[in-house]
């Protein structure tokens, strides 16, 4: 048998790391970590920096490896992501297979936790699936963009009692604000927070969270959408990539 | 000015703690840690054992404060816990005043994450909002049960490119199935799943999460449910308390 360890590694603070995650770096012969394109070096070099502070195991070796790209022309949303998954998979078993020796102990290091909008865990089941590498595997949790998010905010998530909803910018309408009153938003390449028209809308937002170049902007949606707006863009271009997440919120504790 | 830490600790495993916030307990001159009464001792344990394990700070001091009970009779929900926040506040409030002195730092030990279904971030407001004490403070991220919960089950939270919510025992019925495939259910004494009758409904639950005692049953709920509530009540006899979450599901991956 060989071992995988899912290890979430935080947004971006090389601090998020837990002491579980940091055991577990050291328990694996093999760190896997994928090489993103250039966009996201400064990522790559946050990823460098956890390894080169946490990683004291002298016979720790890394393996870079290419993710496929994402392929969308001509097919569905799903069917797109679908096949991704299955290329990744197909990676992921060579270097199972080529890349750990029996009995040994492999790490894919994922930013944030892998329970959340990350395929991971997904695409291991998909190899498991292949059976053709015996293998077995836990997830260790990190800090997400989500708490990053909370923190920087000095904010509760939820208000008094109530549910919070977490979404992707491409469902946002369907939520914001008729059918949740508190939304995370996640993965959302289309800035969907400017659609939503709602009057009594409050907006926490953040970008590179956890890093040096983390910039939060909250307040009224309609008073501070457009502040947002142009700060992304810039912020976009200047970096050459951008990550950022945000809650909408309407209510009041304590209010039916 | 005096500084305030709200520091997020995991919930249950010690090496949940992430390095932010071992540094925060060690910038703390002092710690705050309330006292929860015999019936949840082991969790009073595990935080004991945080503080000896990490904190290497020589002048490090410890400060045990009982939390006010939350009063139901004759108020509502929300005035209860409205005037719960106040109470607590009050006894925050003291603990600034008298036992930190100016410059100092005292850290707020929070189980889980200080955002979620938390209510510290709001009591130290309201602190704020008295203006008897001048303070700042910050709030460090920490591992919830949610992601305690994700990781045992080794299993995302969400379907794929779909939204999760999070809500309360008390408000699942206006939730799953109807509202939302995906739910996870905190702060259920009720055991809310057991009323949902849907046959497509799965479960992941699990009870302890992080300590050695930890409990984790999944399926289809109308297979498991039972089994599940058997398990609750017997661990709940045994140990004298529980902390329990789980998560509800319908659909699956790659379908609209």
């Amino acid at each position: 048998m060989k071992n995988v360890l899912i290890v979430g590694i935080g947004t971006g603070n090389p601090e998020h790391m837990t002491v579980q995650a940091i055991n577990a770096l050291n328990a694996a012969n093999t760190l896997f970590i994928p090489t993103k394109g250039e966009a996201k070096a400064q990522l790559a070099g946050i990823r460098r920096d956890i390894v080169s502070r946490y990683v004291t195991r002298p016979d720790s070796r890394v393996v870079e490896f290419a993710i496929p790209v994402r392929q969308t022309a001509d097919r569905s949303y799903h069917q797109s992501v679908d096949q991704w998954h299955a290329a990744i998979a197909t990676a992921y078993e060579r270097l199972l297979l080529e890349e750990l020796g029996e009995g040994q102990t492999g790490a894919f290091l994922v930013w944030g936790d892998p329970m959340l909008y990350d395929s991971t865990i997904r695409i291991i089941e998909r190899v498991r699936a292949l059976e053709t590498v015996a293998f077995d595997y836990s997830v260790i949790p990190g800090i997400t963009s989500i708490q990053a998010l909370a923190a920087s905010h000095r904010i509760p998530l939820n208000l008094v009692g109530k549910p919070v909803e977490i979404t992707t910018g491409r469902r946002l309408s369907e939520s914001f604000p008729q059918r949740s009153e508190t939304v995370v938003v996640m993965l959302d390449g289309e800035q969907a927070f400017m659609r939503i028209e709602d009057p009594d809308a409050r907006i926490y937002w953040g970008a590179y969270l956890g890093t040096e170049q983390e910039i939060v902007i909250s307040g009224r949606l309609a008073e501070v959408k457009e502040d947002i707006l142009a700060s992304r863009a810039e912020a976009r271009a200047r970096h050459g990539w951008i990550m950022d997440i945000y809650l909408l919120q309407k209510g009041a504790d304590f209010e039916e």
